[in-house]
């Protein structure tokens, strides 16, 4: 008998509208047997599951919703697993590949991309990436503290629009702290600093404000924060970095 | 006589194949009356034009798009301007809110995201962000060459992933050179690198190499770079930067 050869696709929801998701993810899903997530994510993608199977847990059980996926993919299934935002940043593509390959599986593995969380905030705050910019994650539950510090120092001294994902959360608190710190060393108070909560999906709060006063600000773990390079300003309550045009 | 209140989106057409740009953006373009874009961005939406005014032009005339896009809603027109990738990514949505300001033009402006180059690439490559990374542009057409290599050296010695845009054009191929030099002072030669031409549209095409070696391959205007960091390894073809889950 040979073996049915299953797979695995995993699947970027964006940032959590169905109106930023792509079509492939909405293909990809439609064509699932099995739908694998955090029940955070299943819920936005509620209306596409209708007879499939569907399995979702609680949060911090990354890996084992990966095993799960892998060995269902064994069996001969079609399987999603759906990460929020982009699976690719600081979501479950890695997580997966890592497992499979520490099974030595030989399933299917597609990787599809979605919306991330830093470019949805952007468009909600006008456009404050534009040039070079640096991603980090605060939280310090995989990374230590001491590393994430240093990419700050780095990420401010080369003058990046800097992105914080994971900012801050109920156990978390003093790295924000630590991060406005770091970067006030290398940049002005008035920084033009963006912070929105629930970007691209119900519940979006957009603030615009400044590195000086942003710890002011309401900050969680749906939060994306973007603090500006030392050209960012804002106009009409929009940041926006130049990228060096002359109009 | 009220003036009727035109608007621009500008809206990100991720990669390139539809399949990969999000419903939001597809609604903006089936709801406008004037599209405005780089032809061979035009070119890719073809098939949802019919009936709307095309306005398509060359290289390099970004901000004759944007007068032209704030001109036309300042007529009452509903405008959509488009850009490849996330806009807000060395994208139009910054030109276009710059123009717009210059102008003290008070037409409704809204940016809509796309899937941006380094989310496609990775996705074809495996997961080799996940981690903390950056993103720079090798073009010096906007920007000093000495700020370029600042950061360069700022994301070497962060360790963070680098994703370049922008790497090399026919008239710009010794800053690809210089960038791996001064990445292979704080990595070495077999850090993992992959190389996506096309990433997510027709004609794609990944190399999995090292940085070592990386400046053997073929790379141009149409690609994106991304180095790993300290921790990321190649394993059956794949890139994966773990992110320090214990499996
Ligand atoms: C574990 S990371 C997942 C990121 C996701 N894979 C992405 O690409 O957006 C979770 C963090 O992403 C950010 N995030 C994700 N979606 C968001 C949204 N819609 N609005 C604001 N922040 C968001 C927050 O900083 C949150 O703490
Ligand atoms: C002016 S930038 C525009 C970036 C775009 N706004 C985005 O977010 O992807 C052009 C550069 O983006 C990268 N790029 C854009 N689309 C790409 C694709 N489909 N595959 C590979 N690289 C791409 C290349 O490095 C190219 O030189």
């Amino acid at each position: 008998m040979t073996k049915v050869k299953g797979r695995v696709a995993v699947v970027g929801l964006g940032p959590g509208d169905l109106d930023y998701m792509i079509p492939a993810v909405y293909k990809a899903i439609q064509g699932a047997e099995v739908v694998i997530g955090y029940k955070t994510y299943i819920d936005l993608i509620k209306p596409l599951l209708e007879g499939k199977q569907v399995i979702n847990n609680g949060m911090r059980k990354e890996i084992e919703r990966c095993q799960l996926a892998v060995e269902m993919a064994e069996e001969g299934k079609n399987v999603v697993l759906v990460s929020s935002g982009d699976p690719g940043i600081y979501g479950m593509a890695g997580a997966l590949l890592e497992v499979k390959e520490e099974k030595n599986s030989e399933i299917d593995v597609e990787i599809l991309p979605g919306i991330t969380a830093v470019s949805g905030a952007a468009a909600s705050l006008g456009a404050p990436l534009m040039h070079d910019f640096v991603v980090i994650s605060l939280s310090d539950l995989l990374t230590e503290w001491e590393v994430i510090k240093k990419r700050l120092y780095h990420a401010a001294a080369g003058d990046f629009v800097v992105a914080l994902y994971n900012p801050k959360s109920m156990g978390r608190t003093t790295q924000i702290q630590e991060a406005v710190e770091i970067l006030l060393r290398h940049r002005n108070e008035e920084t033009p600093v963006g912070i929105v909560k629930n970007a691209k999906r119900h519940g979006e709060k957009v603030v615009v404000t400044t590195l000086g006063k942003m710890l002011k600000e309401e900050i969680d773990m749906t939060t994306v924060v973007i603090i500006g390079n030392s050209n960012t300003y804002i106009k009409n309550g929009k940041i926006i970095t130049p990228r060096g045009y002359s109009l």
